[in-house]
């Protein structure tokens, strides 16, 4: 693998080499904060914008992109899922957790670069379940897909 | 990066050095069939079952791992969209092709390792529109996960 | 209203003096089985096909009809939304009950006419979660719609 | 008919009087402006709050209801479905007409009686679909079901 490796690093291109910086970036995330490693390489880093409101703004990387050189659909799929489940977990106490049980996402408009923001916010909170959408924008704060998804509470 | 990369190569634990494996493999796909990287890292190659059902079998990595260590719920968005895209796209003419409008997906149970097999059928095909269904099983036939999703048809 | 009444029953057209008809039809399901009045207005009764698929089978009639004259997407979907139900309930103890959190319809085929078939199946049984399918057919077995939802299940 | 109707006018309960009502009601609105039966049923008439977003005020009546006696969700998605849909339709040109392909709602609390209020807004207006959001509220504001549907533009 050294060889192959060493061979990618030189004389790669470009986009090779991001491949391969990401997947540093994703086992360093993953040391440092037990991140998942898809995490890592979308650079997933969030923050709360109001009480009920999460966000994520991650740049566009050749990691994400399918075939036709747009964002795939499961990244945004990806995205979504993941700024909702941040959202759910920061807000249960120490001892409870939130899984994913539905998801649905339709897709709106495709993107090949810049910055992605994606937004969670909770439209019900039960006993059992959470129910939340989500969005994620371009950098022109056009919207290109929407989410809503079920979270079940668990407990630890 | 080099060195970087030299270190984890050399000292990374398993699962590291699985992550800098599935990145070479990524990269190699991307050369070889322009595969999505993303695409690389799950290790997707497909085959059709009858006329109207495409079948994924892919292992399950650390790539793929949430921070609860189970199959992430984006990998499994990405693993049906993909099943799906993959029939659509094999089943149109040369100058068609399909894009995702809109995925649904239930999480029913979680998978830690084994091998995950991926369905996709088509439910109904329009002059516009295909509707399909697909299903995520682990290596002992249990579902994990099921979707449905609406591809638009669009021409070259 | 009795002067009204007599005159739609006396002078109406045939549609309307159907939807009397169904009015009084769905009066006394409600009295005999305490069926929801929309349920009789549909002549939604049931049946197992088997332990996990539970099926209805329904006549089209103009109460069903939205204003192009073809089976309404709201009634489709409380067709699933019912067959799902009804298998969920009969598949529950005596001292539980389930209720629908999510839903989700693709709408294939329309329909003017002739009979409609329903069947739903149990894709998963969880502690606090079912999760089913269901397909309508038309009387020549082609697909009109097919649902996903989850169910949560409730103690008395 | 007529001795059954009669019966039930001058005998039957408070229920199922306001179901002859409704009936009434439902086939004035069809005589008057080609309603859907379950249009007059459900008394819907809305209007537009502002250019992107349309509402029903609707009073929750026995028709309404599920076994349960809170309102059926089989109403709930019909009331998204046709707020969607009369938005699409009044902004779509005289030749044109939308028809739903898929529709999701998550239902999060249940409502006995009062009013519903039901808003849908469009998310994107594409040049063949167009993907839009619907809320069902009770008349303390609370949020009972939540929707996301595509809608296919047609040429008639």
């Amino acid at each position: 693998m050294r060889e192959e490796l060493l061979e990618i690093c030189e004389t790669g291109n470009a986009e090779e080499q991001e491949i391969l910086r990401l997947a540093m970036q994703a086992i360093k995330q993953k040391r440092e904060r037990n991140s998942a490693f898809l995490s890592g390489f979308m650079g997933l880093t969030g923050q709360f914008l109001d009480e009920r409101t999460y966000q994520f703004i991650v740049p566009i990387t050749p990691f994400m992109h399918n075939p036709l050189g747009v964002v795939h659909g499961g990244i945004l799929a990806t995205l979504i899922d993941s700024t909702m489940g941040s959202l759910v977990n920061r807000s249960l106490p120490e001892n409870q957790f939130g899984v994913t049980t539905e998801l649905k996402v339709n897709y709106l408009r495709s993107s090949r670069e810049g910055t992605l923001r994606s937004e969670a916010t909770i439209l019900h909170r039960g006993q059992t379940l959470i129910v939340l959408q989500g969005s994620v924008f371009d950098e022109r704060d056009r919207l290109l897909a929407h989410g809503t998804a079920t979270f079940m509470i668990l407990h630890k």
